[in-house]
């Protein structure tokens, strides 16, 4: 069969066979079929979709294309990963607290692109914090301190990493089978036993709707059954940011405190139930109330905080920062935007915080480019809050870029007010899972 | 704009802006925009489609890719076009038919691919007939003896030439606005005035069913009319071969008998519907039916023959074979089809006619493939007619390929037989004008 066909077959809705689907992805992987073919092949999946049984066997081609990292001498492996927010510094927080609770955690990350941050960019924040360590490296890590954070290695899906770059150009990004299989083979490829899935949903996320999250959420758990995967969803809400710090260093900073006890408490109510999860699955705890226990002590004994600090001695990282927050990178001036009448936050628009913040360097409009640890939002006032007139409801810290006049104006319209009192949003919207 | 932005309005179902179509286009006419972005956008077309203002500032986009004939010094050009079929042999009757009658012939053709054959292709069965005149080769031709009919130029909407193989490989052809852009496009650049479009409609036809078909007239018609040109186009059925010869050599001996008054009557009605059309945008008659007269009066008195060929000799070929058809490429064998018992051809299939001439080696499977000019299928009976038991219903001209065997039995299973009269089927389903 030649790959026009396959494009055909897909282009005139038709199901596509394993064998099909191999010859396209496998091919690809290889350079045998062109860029031109896997672009015409991506926007008729966007155009027709893929249903379950081909998005699965989608996910297993990416996953063959490359290695699978075997990690079963550590026991049960659980991978946790988010569909991506503003303000989202879960993994900073949750990955050393079910690692102080003994279960393993060698977790892939990825970093920013557009309004949404990268936790290799807010790890990054540690000064010297290595991302790239090798397979091996890895390992041994895992063996020695229970906890790794680092970037994709190229070995893993490979099809995956070529399709992302590919669909990023073509304009078939939004495609809820290429979304589900992309992150998913790269949980099954990285040796993950259980994954714990944080969608987001809302003004903020690349779901918009509940329906579309539901959708990606349903096709994942699918996806990772059919690979013998354990997998939990939970929809939680992204309309406006995740905490009150959006930005590398400012977000680290809300993670250390948020270890310490200290942190706002949609960001802690986030951690703990994926954490809970992700222990269950780990087979260390019986329960997720259990499993909440446990992350709730070893937030209150510090084991979480020492765990964050040795994972960033280990790779390289300024490990004094994590026990002293203020040696983080800081921007050069903060700037205090203050109500002008007594009123409640109504709306908070995170996809303005998050364009607010690129505008500041915090984030990158496209790959490669360079940002700045320091700089980024605070958000003093959240939806719900009353702030009186003349109060702190955000502050923006800032290096003297040229958007930052612009990313002013942007935190300033990001905040809708009320004069009536206004009901604090709902965070988590529902939760799918492959077990229970 | 980035072009990825342009792909993703199209796949959003957008109406594109001029400027937009101008950049992807011009753009990749230049090199800049990547094959895999075209390829994505022309299957975001095929699914979301175009409207008319679009389908026009696509087909201009396409022209100004690149030259644009300007023949104004010879009067009013026209040009014909068919959408391809078995056996439609119409320009080697009608250009030099049309030609005789005085009206300029400037033909830019192309080869056949798959089941459909091609005009260049059948002019090579005049031994040393050129095909790849230079613009000044044609120019000079014109002035000389009225007449051309060669390859397309390079130079002429370069744009459609990328874009048309690119959709080869990438399951992007059948959307009618690409389609429509791209034969309107080559008229366009090659200094038509008017043209006369024959689309045809059928099993053994692009355009299955009639609806698409006058989709295509109708979007066609548009354009030229956006361009000024007038057009018009003629719905002609192509269930059945047109003609009784499928093949180079015995397409070319059947156009050359039909210029002598001899010809198959579907053929000949076929030629001269849109010989008329043309005399009469040529200004050289006042209405169709005197354009008709002129041609018949060219066909009695020898002149269309005559200027096929001065054609023929004009551009390097053996015009002994005009006069003497019998030294054109022969076939080694002649396989003589004979019926079972006396019955009427109740259908015959024109796919299944063009298959078997490709495996007999008349026509190609992909770009670039060596054809046998003097192998193809003679009907001797076509729908209607009544054969007794023993006669001779077709005839396989062979050259001993390896596909002999299964074109021996496409032939025969292209035949549907009934014992009850079967009346003749309609040859012109329909007609759009841009003028009365």
């Amino acid at each position: 069969m030649r790959v026009v066909e396959i494009v055909e077959r897909k282009r005139d809705g038709a199901k596509l066979s394993a064998g099909e689907i191999d010859r396209i992805v496998l091919g690809y992987a290889k350079g045998e079929v062109p860029d031109y073919q896997m672009a015409a092949f991506l926007m008729a999946v966007v155009w027709r979709g893929m249903d379950d049984e081909e998005t699965a066997q989608l996910t297993d081609a990416m996953v063959r294309s490359g290695e699978r990292l075997d990690l079963s001498r550590f026991g049960r492996v659980v991978d946790k990963h988010s569909t991506g927010g503003i303000g989202d510094k879960v993994t900073l927080v949750v990955a050393p607290l079910v690692a102080a609770c003994g279960a393993p955690v060698a977790k892939m990350s990825g970093r920013g692109l557009g309004i949404t941050g990268g936790t290799l960019d807010k790890l990054e924040s540690f000064r010297g914090y290595r991302v790239d360590l090798t397979t091996r490296e890895l390992l041994a890590q895992l063996e020695r301190i229970g906890i790794v954070v680092t970037g994709q290695t190229k070995e893993l899906a490979p099809a995956d990493g070529l399709m992302y770059a590919l669909r990023d150009q073509t304009g078939t990004v939004p495609a809820i089978p290429l979304i589900a299989s992309s992150i998913m083979s790269k949980k099954i490829a990285a040796g993950a036993h259980a994954v714990v899935l944080d969608v987001k949903v809302g003004a903020g996320a690349f779901m918009r709707t509940l329906a579309r999250a539901k959708e990606l959420a349903r096709l994942m758990v699918a996806i990772g059954k059919a690979h013998g995967l354990e997998v939990t969803a939970e929809l939680t809400a992204m309309d406006a940011p995740l905490g009150r710090a959006v930005g590398n260093a400012l977000e680290a900073a809300e993670a250390i405190a948020t270890l310490r006890g200290e942190g706002p408490s949609d960001l802690r109510e986030v951690a703990l139930a994926a954490g809970a999860e992700m222990l269950f699955y780990a087979r260390r705890a019986r329960t997720r109330a259990a499993g909440r226990a446990l992350l709730e002590a070893a937030i209150a004994d510090g084991g979480g905080l020492a765990k964050l600090r040795a994972l960033v001695a280990a790779q390289g990282g300024d490990a004094t920062m994590v026990d002293d927050p203020s040696r983080l990178p800081r921007a050069r001036r903060v700037e205090e935007l203050r109500a002008e009448r007594a009123a409640y936050v109504a709306r908070l628009d995170a996809a303005g915080i998050g364009l607010a913040s690129v505008r500041l360097g915090a984030g990158r409009e496209k790959k490669g480019d360079p940002i700045d640890h320091a700089t980024g939002v605070v958000l003093r006032a959240k939806v719900g809050d009353r702030v009186a007139k003349g109060q702190v409801y955000a502050e923006v810290h800032r290096d003297d870029a040229p958007g930052d006049a612009e990313a002013l104006d942007l935190v300033r319209r990001a905040f809708s007010w009320k004069s009536e009192r206004v009901a604090r949003p709902k965070l988590v919207l529902g939760r799918l899972t492959s077990s229970r």
